[in-house]
């Protein structure tokens, strides 16, 4: 990996942080990301799709497809947990950081930030570590409710 | 563990996010908890147990009992730490994720999240983790002030 | 390590939380860490220290001295990168906790908190453990960006 002296890869927004962005929303923002979160690590695969908008597209790092619409992405994330877990009970958790939040045209926010989880099981207090992710959004705010409309997923280990 | 294609069970809290909550509350519930970890993880077990109510209850899993009011909670905390790594030096962290802040009636709030403990020794660069644990507050703002008048604390491995 | 049973000692700011800050101002410092880690984790290192001011200064843990103006605190970050991992390609993430801000006379704003950094490998889906850290900044509000005039960093384990 190179240190960079020039000026940053287009992968780094430019744009001003909170530029635009009243507190309401960015508070509505984090508040939205720790409930999907907690939804996801609950399990709750349903709920979880449906805080997406009903054309929303889950984009995995390839050679995984995209999932379009909610029925395909509640799926695709219970498949993906009993493909590595398959019955086995683990409590995972997602812990959010960096999260850059900025506004785009037409109503739409961008949200950028990364995940680590940890797999904790029964009886054994320390938890194992999984991986480290970056994650691109594209969120919409409806009739005063956030949805994500597009999720891009970069795991940190194919991003080399 | 079940992947729920059903509605999420009672757990994940249904309200949506920032119900009714000002930017500004929801800034200081942040500026709440990180202050109070800060004193947790300096081992200031006064000053943190003066963050609850005085007849403030902290619930921990079954089967340690419930510890009641300032001095109790001081003495609790003090006393699990000590049992837990005796007089070696240690610099525990608690890492909070998922907050999740909604009002409640009589302005009580609720809030959930999950803390991960790291353990950092003297001249150990890289810490080992603890435990991944869940936490629901009620929260009580008086005055001006947040406090906590109970806490209940599900440890990740006791919760399956 | 002590458990203290007197007033904690001056290292925790005995500050209110959001003492006068407003909850936008308040936006913006998460939103200026978040965007400043970014920076860090992608190595763009000229572009994270244009977040100093002209004359910041980073003050490292003894015997590292402290590196003053955008030039040397780029420079050091570097080399410190390649003293670490040489050319080994890794992506490191900070994951930010318990971020405590109050305001200062003149301007000024203190934010006191923790990083935990992970450290990915190409290939390996489950990063390692880097360092716990204390960090202490003293950031300038200048005609609406933040930037910092003076950060001190204390690793954990050089904290005892």
């Amino acid at each position: 990996m190179t240190v960079h002296t020039e000026p940053r890869p287009a992968a780094v927004p430019d744009t001003p942080p909170v530029a635009g962005l009243t507190a309401l929303l960015h508070a509505q923002v984090q508040q939205f990301y720790a409930h999907q979160t907690a939804l996801l690590d609950e399990l709750c695969m349903q709920e979880f799709a449906a805080t997406f908008t009903e054309d929303g597209v889950l984009v995995p790092a390839p050679p995984a497809r995209p999932a379009r619409g909610r029925a395909a992405i509640a799926a695709a994330l219970g498949a993906a947990h009993e493909r590595r877990f398959g019955t086995e009970p683990v409590r995972r958790r997602h812990w959010l950081g960096s999260l850059r939040v900025t506004e785009l045209p037409d109503g739409l926010l961008s949200a950028g930030y990364c995940t680590l989880v940890t797999v904790t099981r029964p009886w054994h207090p320390v938890p194992s570590l999984g991986s480290s992710t970056a994650v691109q959004d594209v969120l919409v705010l409806d009739d005063g409710e956030l949805r994500v409309r597009e999720r891009r997923i970069t795991p940190d280990h194919l991003s080399f």
